[in-house]
């Protein structure tokens, strides 16, 4: 009996530390079927967002453009209704505009605090490149600006099938350059979620390779920072993820109907894959059970080897940027004042 | 088909944003088996690491301290022989002590820098208050001597069947009195993986209902914050994570068997429950398939409730305490190297 529990206590130590030497083939873990309750540590707001069943339809392809159009001009229907709620509890107004000829929303407090007077937040919605136009990428700015206290500049960027990569892409940059013109970069910041959050790292990528200013701190949100494929949480993550669901979804075929034959593996469409040296302070936020846990993790890698200042924050059980779905919930509120705190540290006045 | 595409998106939107009037029942979701291959984007040895098999006899569930003792003791047998390669690998020497009665361990690199010549780590070693005996709780307190020149007094403490709670967190007291009474407390930091994470917290909230000196930083590695099973990541990182395996796994009950009937909700056992008001800046460390992933981001979370400073890594599909094993990974160097950074800048010299 004594013999066996040392034979067990080799064992389970043999699997606790390895060498070199000890190193076993990697076939692939085989992780049995499971059932997931909702967590019970979340806000009752937070545990309906959580409980839901996998998003209908993930496994949607449409071709082209033209065959998201439909479906992006749908669901937009049904986000813009909740927009005049939003403002009005979070005491924001919106102002519609053109900059630059780039559509564009300007999101303002109501009550502007003083040391905000000055400051301008750049917004990039997400939507995997095809969804979300018009208001319905206004629910992030909204929540920036009315838990924060920001303007926020909202860049309504062309999608298909009006324009391909890397037309959202020019449309945030010209909207970036506009502001820096009238703004003094140290009082600006970049944000955005998926791949709003790719659309934050490259824009800092572009500028730097155009020589044009930074900004003081930026937040891309679980950033869809890799479309090929690669990050664990792909695979771990899939199937519990219910708003991602899979990679084989419709997400990363919007990227790609975006891309249009862009290089997917090229830094403006997988920032993880570019340069983060020189990059401003970046906050970077993820669930337990986002499909793009792994790319946020490893961008908040990337960012740290090269010397920049990183922070990561991740919430318990959610998903892909359920964060920004319910601004009762307080999850939100708090993913939000940090993100507001962060600013308020790294931005001058 | 105009009409289907706006109804699916119609469909998608409504999953990706629900106002409370909307939410649904909240159903488990059943999430079918999966073959995960170890992730591409991690280094050759953390691949080894990661590619392991769920470890052996993870569901052993010795019944009381004299049958943990054979299978701690035979563990450590095995993990001892890892050690002198590891101390010449990182040059630090290990020297066996006593602190007012306490086992310990003093390791100190061989080169000490000039800014941590007055400086003092403290070390808690993990392995479920049952397991690392002796030489075996030392790999985490060389590799952070190793990797971030400082002097680490490891602590030795009693477990079963030598004792129950609260032993072990009262000789980790008295080393903590012991080193303050020595050492200024601005220049300490206290840190530990797994049940040594757990302790690092629970040493704090100690000391503050104790009235004593609190340390300048602290480095909780994915701490056991909590013994009562909460947590969706201990669900949904289920026979995923390759160390823990499951929460009714081996070491949950050897935490038990240590509690020795005290309730496990007590914030000495699942610190996540605890004041964590005024506590110093905190380092958590973590891995995307870690089975306490989530102890770690809801510990995280209520540090910042608490308006504490703290800080998040993630380590790209690593399981729990993978970041503990090999020196030699360049995964495991950057997270003692961001740790060391983190205490390099909170701690006085």
């Amino acid at each position: 009996m004594t013999m066996t529990r040392a034979l067990i206590g080799a064992a389970l130590t043999a699997s606790l530390f390895i060498t070199p030497a000890a190193a076993q083939q990697a076939a692939p873990l085989e992780v049995p079927a499971k059932s997931v309750p909702v967590p019970s540590d979340v806000s009752p707001q937070m545990k309906k967002i959580i409980g839901m069943p996998l998003r209908t339809n993930w496994d949607i392809h449409p071709k082209d453009g033209a065959a998201w159009k439909p479906v992006a001009e749908a669901g937009a229907e049904t986000l813009k209704k909740l927009v005049p709620g939003m403002m009005e509890r979070l005491h924001v107004k919106v102002e519609r505009t053109t900059i630059d000829g780039v559509r564009a929303f300007i999101v303002t407090p109501e009550r502007m605090r003083p040391e905000n007077r000055d400051r301008v937040l750049v917004h990039v919605h997400g939507g995997c490149y095809v969804l979300n136009p018009g208001e319905a990428g206004l629910p992030e700015a909204i929540f920036m600006s009315g838990f924060g206290g920001y303007k926020v500049i909202s860049v309504d960027y062309r999608m298909p099938p009006e324009a391909v990569y890397p037309a959202a892409h020019d449309d945030a940059m010209t909207v970036w350059k506009a502001v820096t013109k009238t703004t003094d970069p140290k009082k600006t910041a970049i944000f955005g979620t998926s791949a709003g959050g790719a659309l934050t790292l490259a824009m800092v990528m572009r500028a730097k390779q155009e020589g044009l200013p930074l900004p003081a701190a930026i937040a891309p949100g679980t950033p869809m920072s890799d479309t090929t494929k690669v990050g664990d949480s792909f695979v771990t993550n899939a199937m519990l993820d219910n708003v991602l669901v899979s990679p084989d979804g419709f997400c990363d075929d919007g990227a790609k109907v975006y891309a249009a034959g862009h290089d997917l593996k090229d830094p403006m469409l997988s920032p993880v894959y570019g340069d983060f040296s020189n990059f401003p302070p970046t906050i970077l936020t993820t669930g337990t059970r986002d499909l793009l846990l792994s790319n946020t993790v490893r961008v908040h890698r990337r960012l740290r080897e090269a010397g920049v200042e990183a922070y990561l924050q991740g919430g318990e059980g959610q998903s892909h940027a359920q964060y920004i779905r319910d601004d009762t919930a307080p999850e939100t509120k708090a993913v939000f004042e940090e993100i507001a705190g962060f600013f308020a540290k790294h931005l001058a006045r």
